[in-house]
């Protein structure tokens, strides 16, 4: 019998070496899980059905690594890559572990930390190129404050956009064709960082000179942290054609960034992001990648590493075949069309404004009595979602 | 003696009608306070010292008014400003407490009560200009779900943009010189809020039609209960001279919306506010309005609504000085200079991408462990900040 | 054919006159549902297949009502729960919605407050005893405050014991055999609301004279206001016997009071919850109510409260059943085997200090490094909890 | 001139060897700082005034460490002790950091972990003595769950208190005389921590067989983590004669533990909790230690760490300061007067039933709109507590 739920080239799952390869370590506790080796990784994503594997330049080559070893490493996981099929889609910095960046990278006070970070950047960059990542992501963990005395905001958002700006100019000098996915978090590791949510990042890339190669890698869990709807923000950067990438896991409200696996919290706002990425109500599918920024409970070993990473890709295939159902199911529908009906062609209306528009507006007969009087019955639409989510809805 | 921190009109301190003007009622509880009629509550806030009020139409002409009975209360209150000085620098529309808007108004989904909401915030600004006001707040209180079954999120925000691009249109249509300044909210009283936050509200403008006369409205309040930083949220809208107007209040974190009096919680975060607002290290002051957005507790009467309004203009007056004071404070201005000093002019390397500066910084000796070593005396800076607000640092 | 979820009598669900009432008000906008009667509440409430209803004394008699008044409305109540075979196993008492509260009830600092708050509560429990209730319910809404200024909150916990003490007196001096169960909430309408969690409760109750008659009544909403866990909550209470009463609904994390159907947030601590409730792995089933605290969207009629009632019932009863399954899933008993095993009967030697366990204790060879080693299977663990929740799990 | 706000010993302020010896790691970066040698962070701490110093068994002797070594280190730690005039007051055991630990301690499923948890603190306990500690506290950061399909939470409470029952008999056959303090958290490291706030340990130990040298160490953070007022938590224990130790610190609401300089976020918090500590209102002063459980921001070296103890200890005492000014305020007493005048002694109506007390109550003329109307000046009197607290209110 065939899995019904089991990952496909088309689902695009990927998992970042960090995320499988987390060794368990917290603030109050040491590592628990061997380090298993980025080839390990590459083999064990593959076995599990993964699309392709992410990383960081550190998760690959070690910091200190002289020119030849990192070309070493480079082609023993280029090797790696190849026997298993696996792509590397995305690459990133690691801008946030070693002490260096421990008052910021691209917005630090410091201008050699300044320079620092972004030549560090530059060679991130040109190792993803070199794996065939075409998806560059931007995380500014050490850009923030624990005090507002330290730093003019203002300042080091003009700081970040300038080491955006050059990093953008560099890379179209160079020829790449590169799309940088800019992922926003309000705090932790630092009191708080600036452009904290997917929504500040978005009007951030505006101001870029290069903006229209900039979109976004929103994240469950940050956006969850401060308990805003991951929904709406995907929604948003949809709708602004800046959905470029996306780091799926799970969070509880107002907690530690704790990277849970996929869907094991909040499943409904799960399912409503499922939904979304598919493709529903005449809005297209999100093609991107689907990448599951998580790690394993620390309670588990590496078996228990693998259980989470296929957890992840099952829980949203389950989901994706629950989407549709919901969208299909004729008593949604017939909720959501008496809700939208528009008889008599009103939303053209106020779709844009006319001097004949807008005497048609002022000459409608609107009696808010009569519309504030219906009932909109989104407590039953509602727990029909529900009803789908736990599987006891009957078509 | 005169009092140091009396108001002056140059302070720009305003307060809603709906303020001063709130009769304690909430959602357990019925209102314990008789009403200040609008004429009252301009000699009240004369006489505090306040430059001027604001306010929702319905807060000044009932929903129902007649077109006689509107004409009469406005000239009545005209005649009330008159007498006082006071200033209407702003005014609003109450698109949320009527049943109509239960779904909605910019968003619903019933394309009546969008046109309903169209026309209804037409007339505001027709009566926001006849008062005088130069900027006109949208805060869309209704515009939001409780279930993402209800609605796509991408049409909603389409129809958001359809409608202030709409009342652009007719607002230059009318040759109003207008400014619009739009405040974002997470939650309350929908269960997500579209556009939730000062970040969303700015990307959101990027994408209108008349985006040059958007800006932000930005609340103590809005942006702290789901815990992000007001301060970088005004600080971005400030950089991208988006700030057009801003609430002042005080919000415990994660809780209903309190609506406190200005810095009476979060008094650090009051302090880098005020100091935001006032200028510092180079920036211009903000020379719009401080409008207080907040109520008295419900345990006061009449008498303790009035200090209530006091208070929150006294503790700005008193930040005010404080922020002053740290800034031409020695010892903090040599650890600023310290953590932002660059003598080598390595900024203007990574200001901006060039070959010559790209072969400058591939060039540059940074050695990554020496600049890790230096620690930045910030929790001094902080201690610093924090005895200036206490008031036990000796100049 | 029969709906396998379809609410029966064993069931115990009652819902408060207070819930289906709710007229739709909140702090931005008016009601938008006409009123039901409390009549009408009770059939409908029976014909959803409720066990009953419960009420505070201002839901059935008005505030001002006179003593004639009030034997008329009660007993056409009395004579519709017969006609309807309702019960009413709860009842409590409203000290917040009357301006006579606005600083508090049992602990205002006002004596004639208190005075008033006792009088009141002891009427409430008359009817209460009078409609045959047999659990009594105390939520302080008012309870706390705004500033610590205000009052010592030592003060405060010392005039609510004596209230309660009070009553507990008055209450077996009277021979009524009632449970009183305490209800915690941590913020709004109060600032801060003392004694803010079941926990804080669980341990005043331990303080009180009559302690034995004494339980709590943990909220879902209130638990997860501050993003504690309800279940732990429960399983506290339940271990020391005090789940007297339980408020069922749904509630984001860090939002005002939401009050939402049952299980519409937070599927996962749901389908714990009920596994608690309904009684697993050797624990017996709790054989209170199970109450639901929640009211309808605004944005629905009356149609739609009706709807939200049904779906509170039906989500448990799913829930239910997933639970059962859950625990006899022979992969989910495998995994809790091999992780709580103990073949040297070591758990009998950390249960209770002797000279002989404690000798025996430190003889025990114990190798810290080997027992750290072993993974916990959590992971597929919860994943097995998602699946049956989802219902993809096949037996 | 003597600095007024330089710490005595009357001040009791402890640090742990883990706060000032903090290195600066993160779960996103590495230790930035040098280790400092338990001798030198005494020597540190005497130097700037504290009154001693606490520990975790593993602070002084590492988890490996041979009997010899033990008996090495701590010899040369009591000498340092000695020569710099410190004491030990507090020791606690770490049940944390080895892996060993990854499903908790003392509620670990596995019975063999309980065994070895129970087993080490039996060691610390004797450590602690050695150095002449007189409370014991236990932070169980291991012990909850990410899922709780893991454990019955109820098994996990029963098997906690079998371990403080254990060593509480164990202690007292030693004919030690200590107190046990308890220190609750809600979350991190753990998804969901049992007994997750003061108020839930507060209950707990009513449940424990020597529940008399039980009591609470409540800490700031961890109360203000989910929000709840740490004013009141440790009011509620001060009331029950339970606050035997408190750890003090600053941490924003709805994050990570920050474990912030003492004062440094929510001034005004820390205001009323210093106020409670130093004795206000006829209540007695706490006369335990305050310490500061806290570490300095990760942009620190060595220096920076001896800025952030100062800054804990001199805010402290600011604040002291200030809280005493509070209540020698001549209109804060008018105010606090008004609200609790009592002229008929209705007060002592309400304290105690009785049949006269009842049939007294019952007679009473109350008129609940008449008591309703008076306005309690809060807003003035929470002005004047922030003016205190900012150093503008002139006697």
């Amino acid at each position: 019998m065939t899995d019904p739920f089991a990952p496909t080239p088309r689902d695009r799952f990927t998992f970042g070496l960090w995320t499988v390869g987390n060794p368990g370590a917290d603030p109050f506790g040491s590592r628990v899980r061997p380090s298993i080796s980025p080839v390990e990784i590459v083999q064990g994503l593959a076995k599990a059905g993964a699309y392709g594997v992410n990383l960081h330049d550190n998760d690959l080559v070690p910091f200190d690594a002289s020119a030849s070893e990192r070309d070493r490493i480079v082609a023993e996981f280029q090797a790696a890559l190849k026997d298993c099929g696996m792509k590397v889609p995305m690459a990133t910095t690691n801008l946030f572990s070693h002490p260096v960046f421990r008052d910021g990278a691209f917005t630090a006070s410091d201008p050699k930390v300044r320079a620092f970070a972004l030549r560090k950047a530059k060679h991130a960059i040109e190792l993803g190129v070199e794996l065939g990542a075409s998806t560059i992501v931007f995380w500014g963990g050490r850009e923030g404050v624990e005090s507002d005395a330290a730093r003019d905001a203002r300042d080091a958002i003009r700081w970040f956009r300038e080491c955006l700006d050059y990093l953008g100019d560099w890379s179209q000098a160079q020829d790449y064709q590169l799309r940088f996915a800019l992922e926003a978090k309000p705090n932790e590791p630092r009191g708080d960082i600036y452009l904290p949510t997917t929504g500040h990042m978005l009007h951030f890339i505006e101001t870029l000179r290069n903006k229209d190669m900039c979109g976004v890698n929103p994240e469950v869990a940050h956006e969850n942290m401060p308990g805003l709807s991951m929904v709406h923000a995907v929604a948003q950067a949809m709708e602004a054609d800046k959905l470029f990438h996306i780091d799926l896991n799970a969070q509880r409200i107002g907690r530690y960034d704790q990277d849970l696996r996929f869907a094991s919290e909040d499943l409904k706002g799960a399912f409503f992001l499922v939904r979304l990425l598919e493709g529903t109500g005449g809005y297209p599918r999100y093609e991107g990648m689907r990448h599951f920024d998580a790690h394993a409970y620390r309670t588990e070993d590496i078996d228990g590493v693998w259980d989470f990473a296929r957890g992840c890709m099952r829980s949203y295939r389950i989901l994706a075949e629950k989407a549709a159902a919901f969208d299909q199911d004729a008593e949604v529908q017939e909720i959501l069309a008496a809700n939208h009906a528009d008889a008599e062609d009103i939303g053209a209306l106020t779709a844009a404004y006319s001097t004949e528009s807008d005497a048609a507006l002022e000459a409608l007969d609107l009696d808010p009595d009569a519309l504030a009087a219906r009932g909109h019955r989104y407590e039953r639409l509602d727990q029909l979602a529900m009803e789908h989510i736990m599987g006891v809805r009957q078509g």
